[in-house]
């Protein structure tokens, strides 16, 4: 072991560990490196011998080998993982100490172990990342959550690992105490979620609907992503759709029809959604993108339906010149529909937990390095900066006007989509959530009518202030 | 006290409680009557001082009151109050007692109280009980859960006093193990909270796109409720349109437009939904109802966003001889829909939870007793009678039938609610569930793409087992 003390330690060197270290060490500082199993801190080393790394083979060490205060950054699976490396390292941390969780942690996890360690005044920070293996090497999106103090020990080498945006702000920030920040990673994959699915969605009616060829698909996506589009998740899918199949005899197949439509996940949109059920936010296009990797695992039952279910017997007419840019419009719709309901939850989730979310810095941070990254997410850093207490994104001047101006492409989008029977949930959830949020009465007066005749539940009433039960079960 | 044992005792002398007691106290028992507050004990005696019902003022002395084996039904509070009465008793009672939770709980709460206390040798079921108060009073659909010997003990008196099928069986049967009815009872709470968003898009959509009167309205529900949409909650629904308002000054006013459209609800609805998403099923058409709940809530931010997000420009043409036909199919065919996620989401809990459900005998308890009775049920009973192992109701011969007829309305009446700024978000979860069901291909091909291009998750091929990575960073 070298003499000199690391200025932050890894533990956890599996693919997002180790590059998040070489990108830390990168920047200049030592950095202390250590995993339960040998092997790859031994090929770790080996690979990078020359670089400001410093090995240890035991937590002891390891713990040893870093200055004080100590910053450690976990990297390991969420779950019982977590804990077992918590747990080792609790004897052997001094308070002011500074864990970092930098897996993929549920919030409610992250609120318990803060609370836990806070009590013997270790400090631990949840910190949500993305970017992917890329993004952990070059530069992530981070969002870091727990004691301020304890994020103002670590921020000079956060600020210096995080991707950097076209104006030179780190996308990083102090997010807010406890689980905060794996809340606010959860929410951004949850819109990732949204995204993704808006995104097939667009491609499976061009395709299925419209008639477009792989190739004109891809141009498309191209096309879109140097418009108000542009973003990440585009520009890939227009370079996924330029590929061909590298496996089989084909060698002319693009590689999306030799992929099986089976969705799989990885949970986080799926907590989003039970989260927003749970605090009482509509969060409709998020949790139907969520259900359509559901339904797409059942592919054996789908092929069995597809036989025996029957499809619209008419033919939609379609205008081929018109379809390409109101599928556009109709996506751009759904995202803003997708944000304005994830902001929404943001808002309602910093009340609940008591975080004091600042929300236009969220979308800050989000601008580079994570998977969602975008042009659009200035606008809304733009919409919370005029107005810091914004209720809805959909109040602010620049996503109104775009929602009216597209309104009507995502009904005709819909309405054919719908009667080509080809699913569209995502933006059906985008239009219907828009039409429920800016109507002013909606039926749940013959709701709360149903509720109070068959459980008595009581309803409130237009003209006045109270609770009411009518006599359902009197003469009249 | 009485010299004679009473067969059941109550706790919990609230109104469904009482109304309970003295259902199965009509039925020949002698039923022990206990409440923490002792004025609701006397009140319940000073007017029903001839019934066969002994009243006791302390738990031991109510515990005593009853025959051996112990039977008793806790009708309390969910949550706490549950536990709290649970630890009072477990002292007084003894090994092969049965201690019936018939609050609204939770079924994880369930299945940890039924695995505690069943360590100590006594019996907990926990009974769903549907049917609001004059349910409770005349007969209520039954839902226990818990030990089958446990079950066996209480059935002769469960029996009697549920609600009885037109073919004389009545409404109760064993669940399953543990949790397993309360389960069943949230998942009749969801599908309710569909049925009931179903109905008020249909409201919606004929008031304020087809233009019909209340009276007209009112003739509709009552004319469907005599046909296959034959259900409480129809015949409920026609019975309010025609009631006028109790309090205002305008005493022509229908009832409905004098109440509040903020929908409120106590969770269950919720839960059903939480569980499909831990469990993977696509619950989409239940969960666009509840967040339709929690939209209409937001009736501040809706009334301020009406005034300022621009709706369609458009008028939509609409034949109304045809309209009030094509709801009312679109109407049956989204309730299938919704019947057919919540059975799927049965399917899939009865193997995630080891419960051994019995599909059609469920939907043959709720025949009658509870909110969503209704004629249609016997057909889901048939379906799993002539298939026990169905997957999904909608390859059953009659469901198939009725979804292929109908999809033409219902992707009518969404096209037409899209376009007309009409929000149907449960109707067009429906038909885009039906349309992704019947998929044989998904764009979750595209999507598999995506997640493989940024974070490296591998993806299924069509032609080959295994799992695969396609090498997006090289040159092609």
């Amino acid at each position: 072991m070298s003499d000199k003390k690391a200025q932050i330690g890894v533990v956890g060197l599996a693919v997002m560990g180790k590059n998040l270290a070489l990108n830390i060490e990168s920047r200049g500082f030592t950095v202390g490196v250590f995993n339960r199993s040998r092997s790859k801190t031994d090929d770790m080393m080996k690979d990078h011998s020359e670089k400001k790394l410093v090995p240890s083979f035991t937590i002891e060490d390891f713990v040893s080998s870093l200055e004080k205060p100590r910053r450690i950054l976990m990297m390991v699976k969420a779950g019982a993982p977590t804990d077992a490396v918590i747990d080792e390292l609790i004897p052997l941390l001094d308070k002011g100490d500074v864990l970092i969780d930098g897996g993929n942690t549920n919030f409610h996890d992250t609120i318990a172990r803060n609370k836990k360690l806070d009590a013997s005044g270790i400090n631990f920070i949840g910190m949500g990342v993305s970017g992917g293996e890329l993004g952990a090497l070059q530069g992530p999106s981070l969002m870091p959550g727990g004691q301020k103090d304890a994020y103002d020990l670590v921020a000079p080498i956060l600020e210096q690992i995080a991707a950097k945006a076209k104006d030179g702000k780190p996308c990083v920030a102090y997010i807010g105490p406890n689980g905060a920040g794996h809340y606010v990673k959860m929410i951004h994959n949850g819109i990732e979620y949204g995204d993704e699915e808006l995104i097939d969605e667009s491609y499976n009616i061009l395709r299925n609907v419209a008639g477009l060829s792989i190739d004109e698909l891809a141009d498309t996506f191209k096309e879109w992503n140097e418009g108000e589009l542009d973003s990440y998740l585009v520009e890939i899918t227009a370079d996924i759709l330029t590929r061909k199949d590298d496996l089989g005899d084909d060698k002319n197949l693009p590689i999306v029809d030799a992929i099986l439509d089976r969705g799989a996940n990885k949970g986080t949109g799926k907590w989003s959604s039970e989260d927003a059920l749970a605090i009482g936010v509509p969060q409709s296009v998020i949790t139907e993108a969520v259900y359509a990797r559901y339904i797409s695992m059942m592919k054996d039952e789908r092929v069995a339906a597809s036989k025996v279910l029957a499809g619209p017997s008419t033919k939609v007419d379609i205008d081929k010149n018109t379809i390409v840019e109101k599928v556009r419009q109709a996506l751009f719709f759904g995202k803003i529909m997708s944000y304005a309901q994830g902001f929404e939850q943001l808002r309602i989730a910093s009340e609940e937990y008591d975080w004091n979310l600042q929300f236009g810095e969220l979308a800050q941070i989000w601008r580079e390095g994570c998977i969602i990254r975008a042009q659009f997410l200035q606008s809304i850093t733009d919409a919370f900066d005029k107005d810091p207490k914004l209720t809805n994104l959909l109040l602010d001047g620049y996503f109104k006007d775009i929602a009216a101006k597209y309104q009507e492409s995502v009904r005709d989008v819909v309405a054919l989509a719908v009667k080509a029977g080809v699913p569209v949930p995502s933006l059906s959830a985008a239009v219907t959530y828009y039409d429920s949020y800016r109507a002013e009465v909606l039926p749940a007066n013959l709701l709360q009518a149903q509720r109070d005749y068959f459980g008595a539940h009581t309803y409130e009433r237009r003209d006045r202030p109270g609770s009411f039960h009518y006599s359902w079960y009197e003469e009249q």
